[in-house]
């Protein structure tokens, strides 16, 4: 437990007011919580786990140590469809924590609670010799059988990715020091993208019945299409030109091919990437055009054939790019915790 | 992560057959769950972290890790009147966690699924630098607007508890060395109930129509009925030679009065203590002889009056008896991690 905090004054004063929005969280006073989905509709459940020093500097603001992990909870709900709803929080806190810090972190839910239209359902505090860590369970909702699933993509579908792809990796390259970002306004861009990601909250819903799989981008791009593909026994070809990057992105990567091909595999951009039939095509533009979220085709499926790799990256050419082994990197291993 | 095992390998390898009951899961291989409680019913969430070091001492062995932080979940929603159906697993695992710990952490998990019919949900896996932990959400079903609440005690009701209450806290006592227990069978007996908590699965759904309000034993007797106290508004007045101890228990604080009373702010019983109207003795009596599990009548409810504390516990001579704060004294506090 926190530094001279009681765990019910603690609960009492920062998180039951979090919990306003969700009657069946009975203020946070009882052992447990209800949670009745409205008619027609079912629960989408999803689950993650953030530590300091592995998947945020220890040194991270207690607002952003918040917004962080309630926003990469939201976009896996975004990317199954459903309108996220509520969420318990388990919270393991060091002794260096002190109430200032519980403070700026339960504002930084409250903010965020505003934002997306969530709240608190329950949870747990205790303290911890280790690091400081956090597990949210979220729940969402959706009409009943409608999740958009990894598994279900045609084999002759287009591949789209949503925004802008590898400026969290390079705000991240930025934060730990490893990589110079001289112009300070494309600085603040990149590291914000890592910091705060804006997960796609109203892109998710409207592709119910548009897309075919979709998953959100957290480990990296190739990795998570990667993903969709072996859950639904195709492979995807890309196109490395296609692939939507920020000019902020442009601007460091220009003559830098393989930092370039990194931000396809770099993670956390909490992007979705999803498949859609061809004949989905227009209705595709007209969501992003009312959604005003861009959305770009940058490849397809085919079907398997004998030793082919899950997801292939061509370059303008038409060459193949190496990509290497994707899948998502830990903070932790690129700096100490 | 642990010890050169990937992520994926290891949730195909050790997680994937523990989610067979639950279709929702989508076998583990999707960013997200869906859950659709049964018509007529509503969905309990129940989460509890535990940590190695706080919770349980870091020697225990893998299969006592599991069963516990299942079994501690499980009691929540029991007390709730409701089944549990499902969970979610959040595991965060130090370097130290190799292949063969992990085989014999899913045994355990695959044990307790089969006794107590729960699947695994979905869940997250990650690294740490600090000591393993473990946060489970588990989801219970109970018809709609039944759940047992902390908070509907009446002002007249009486006060139950079911089994043995203190067991697992000299069994504690005796794991951590401070407490010398003579006799083998006893100490195996008091270890066991710390060890492998028995929440009252069968107990609970029973009570649903019939208890005014319960909570899961956990933080100790005295601290759980006065959370019930507090939510309600009521003081309750229990008698400590009515309070129900094992035989075991018995011959160990025969002659140690300040022990005795221990045992009713020890935590760790997983029982559940309960109020119903006095109208309710005889169907309560029955219900424990349907289900096998002794229920015992240990005092009543009366309005609060200015100043009085929540709980207050008598001797058998009528006078009152000092217990302390009670509340839940983590593990750590008494053995370091």
């Amino acid at each position: 437990m926190a530094r001279g905090i009681d765990e019910f004054d603690l609960i009492r004063r920062y998180f039951e007011p979090l919990s306003n929005g969700e009657p069946g969280a009975l203020g946070l006073r009882d052992d447990a919580a209800w949670l009745r989905p409205d008619p027609g509709t079912e629960i989408i459940v999803s689950a993650d786990a953030i530590v300091a020093g592995v998947h945020f500097p220890t040194s991270t603001m207690p607002g952003d140590v918040a917004r962080r992990a309630l926003r990469v909870n939201l976009s896996d709900i975004a990317a199954k469809g459903a309108q996220a709803r509520c969420y318990t929080l388990t919270l393991q806190l060091p002794d260096t924590v002190d109430e200032e810090w519980l403070a700026a972190f339960a504002a930084g839910l409250a903010g965020d609670h505003e934002t997306y239209g969530v709240s608190l359902l329950g949870g747990d505090t205790t303290r911890t010799s280790g690091p400081l860590s956090l597990s949210i369970n979220i729940f969402g909702q959706i009409a009943e059988n409608s999740m958009i699933k990894r598994s279900s993509a045609g084999a002759e579908d287009d591949v789209y990715v949503s925004g802008t792809i590898g400026d969290a990796c390079l705000g991240l390259g930025s934060i730990v020091g490893g990589l110079a970002v001289d112009d300070a306004a494309d600085r603040a861009f990149l590291e914000g993208r890592f910091w705060r990601p804006d997960p796609r909250v109203s892109l998710g819903p409207a592709l119910v019945g548009v897309a075919t799989a979709s998953a959100d981008v957290s480990d990296g791009l190739v990795a998570d299409l990667g993903h969709i593909c072996a859950a639904s026994d195709v492979v995807a070809e890309i196109h490395q030109h296609l692939v939507p990057i920020s000019d902020a992105a442009r601007r460091l990567v220009t003559d830098n091919q393989p930092l370039r091909t990194n931000l396809m595999t770099g993670g956390d951009d909490y992007e979705i990437v999803f498949t859609a039939p061809v004949s989905a095509r227009e209705t595709i533009v007209s969501i992003a055009s009312q959604i005003g979220v861009s959305i770009t085709r940058i490849g397809c499926t085919i079907p398997v054939t004998s030793g082919a790799t899950a997801v292939t990256v061509h370059d303008e050419a038409g060459d193949i790019v190496e990509v290497g082994v994707g899948g998502y990197r830990h903070f932790g291993e690129h700096v100490a915790g």
